[in-house]
């Protein structure tokens, strides 16, 4: 079942990912892009226990299999360093032992064991990374302080940073939660090309940090596809340092779900920031299906309906072609009653019960000029829902994909 | 496993659908679209043994109903009516009907049994066919007597008419296979926006026909992507009118080899014109996949690739972005042991068994500015292989499809 955010958490305005207290961030240019921040970090004062998840594509770069061995070492991180521009995705041993470098500099530098440190880059596939750079950048770790800098710096195509904060009552103390993140190309659920950070000053253990980043992942993270492509390099990483001396949270502490629904929204904000930010998009698309027999059947459709290039392309035209959703809903395989389905485009209902309503397109064309377009699909199979987001296909996203490299 | 194609067959310059003894075909404006013939039909002489594959897709259009329907009860056909601009696709009882009248008509115009008619359209999903132009061009049928005006007539997007045909040696009689076809968007495996006809005198008996059109079908017609998205109308019918009085053919005939591979050939031309042809396409991309555990996980693989937007836009980029072609193989969840991964680009090879090469750029930008482009990738799984074909991702393909309609 999703989770229905109430009010229980508190929106803290422009703060970034250092918010949370005893978390500082920062970001220059280290030279792998010509003009662009490409080099940034997050620290804690100090050691915070930490949880990730990882793509599923076959090949995971080099900074992942590092990262997660850390994790497997010490359940713990107290600096997280990022690059973008290069993906050490493809590079064989040199990249691993480059990722290794990045690692134990770092570690070095900050006066930390190499297993409090995890690397994170992003970019192309299959280039060595520029090494003699990323030395003189670590070597400059702490010179800026701005969590905005780090935000500017894992960027890639992105047209502007993700960050948010909430805070949230837990045990009597004023927690804080916050993220930062990267998206724009090869955005599919089960990851994406995204990074994403997100630190608290909540004190949590190991074990329930790990089965919360899952939980709140796969509502939010997973829940968005700009392309259909996963990257090499995707992570979501989290950083809980306790520094507000709450009492431990975990699944059975009677504040766990009010702290679960403020991450939970952290999560689904950035991963909507990402979507709507994806390579080329004009809009954000949300697709919610709902009378599914499972979970993953009203996700699975959604994600149907979000990923079909021909939806993608109408909604960019503004067009109320809603054939194409038909179509892509009865494309992917799983199965449902078409009696039972009913369409509709924000407040414009289209097909109630499998009845073809005499809809007015104008009020359909209203919803599709929005900036945020909602597909609101029903079935009679079940009380399961999703929701899942993604953008529209525009001449940009062919644009910037044609000539990324060049 | 594929068939090798050799030379037991010839193919006849500037054939059309009509090559075939016994065949007429011709097309209209019957005023469906503004200027562009909409109405065609193939007619034979006496009724033929026919087979038909339709779509996947959970929706299936009236028209397919109808076609069904007739093939189950005569298992022949003598005449096929199709129209484009509007695919009588989710329009519940009254489209029914309006098929079954398209069929009943065009049975009385010609003078035979309804059950012997098929009916085929193409077009907007969810709005009504315009009967009282139908019934104009049904009562027209025969005016024209251009094959030439039927591949005109039956197409959508597409930029040209799509039509082969060969003679092959079967019984010591000269049987000839042509083939007609439209395509262009919502191209995908497992089926198509594609209507494609294939026409022969041979003699075949209906069985037959049926699983070798299965056969042909899934190394042709269900290897092609343009975007991902199935249709609602897809068909592929064949009609073998056995005019040139050969014994009848069948699996274990001696020559039933070199007729196969004859119309796998008519079937895969078809095919790759289609997939070349996609919406906004400049390249025909051809994928082959060898060395895996199966044929099905041979185009998987292949069709990951093909269907992935990072590759296809990289592509009309003429950009050597490997990574991306590496991205997609991993994400696909057909599994493979990396270290046996090989990959070229045309002629120029990129990985050898796991190690990335120092590979040439400008070579392989050489292969990606040719019209067709060839990605080989071999595996040590096994020993199966297939070939899939798509297009690139263009600024057309957004231009077409986000105002399509309008």
């Amino acid at each position: 079942m999703e989770h229905t955010l109430s009010k229980s958490f508190k929106i803290v305005e422009n703060a970034h990912i250092d918010q949370p207290k005893g978390f500082t961030a920062g970001g220059i240019h280290a030279g792998l892009r010509k003009s662009k921040l490409d080099f940034g970090w997050i620290y804690s004062e100090v050691p915070a226990n930490a949880a990730g998840i990882y793509t599923m594509n076959t090949f995971q770069a080099a900074p992942l299999e590092i990262t997660k061995e850390a994790l497997q070492a010490s359940d713990q991180l107290q600096a997280v360093v990022v690059n973008s521009a290069n993906a050490n995705s493809y590079t064989g041993e040199q990249g691993y032992q480059d990722a290794v470098q990045m690692q134990q500099l770092t570690a070095g530098k900050i006066g930390v064991d190499p297993s409090l440190v995890a690397v994170a880059s992003t970019g192309v596939i299959g280039e060595m990374m520029p090494m003699h750079l990323i030395k003189q950048a670590i070597a400059r770790i702490g010179e800026s302080e701005a969590a905005d800098d780090f935000e500017h710096a894992i960027l890639t195509t992105d047209t502007k940073t993700k960050h948010i904060a909430v805070e949230v009552e837990v045990d009597g103390k004023t927690v804080t939660i916050a993220g930062a993140a990267k998206g724009s190309g090869m955005i599919h659920p089960n990851m994406a090309t995204m990074l994403s950070f997100m630190t608290t000053d909540a004190k949590v253990d190991t074990a329930s940090l790990q089965q919360g980043l899952k939980q709140t992942a796969n509502q939010s993270f997973n829940r968005i596809t700009v392309d259909g492509d996963c990257s090499t390099n995707d992570m979501v990483l989290v950083l809980a340092n306790g520094m507000q001396q709450n009492e431990t949270l975990y699944p059975e502490h009677p504040e766990w779900e009010q702290f679960m629904q403020a991450w939970q929204f952290v999560s689904r904000e950035l991963a909507k920031m990402i979507a709507k930010d994806g390579e080329g998009a004009t809009k954000l698309v949300e697709v919610e299906v709902e009378g599914a027999a499972s979970e993953q059947d009203a996700a699975g459709l959604a994600k149907a309906v979000i990923g079909s290039s021909l939806v993608k392309t109408a909604i960019y035209g503004e067009d109320a072609n809603w054939g194409r959703i038909i179509s892509a809903l009865g494309t992917c395989g799983i199965p449902f009653d078409k009696n039972g389905l009913s369409l509709s485009i924000g407040s414009e209902q289209i097909i109630q019960e499998g009845q073809l309503l005499s809809f007015h397109e104008p009020n359909c064309v209203e919803e599709l000029v929005k900036d945020t377009v909602h597909i609101f699909i029903s079935l009679k199979e079940g009380s399961e829902k999703a929701t899942v987001w993604g953008c529209d296909l525009t001449y940009d996203y062919v644009q910037i994909n044609a000539s990324y490299r060049t």
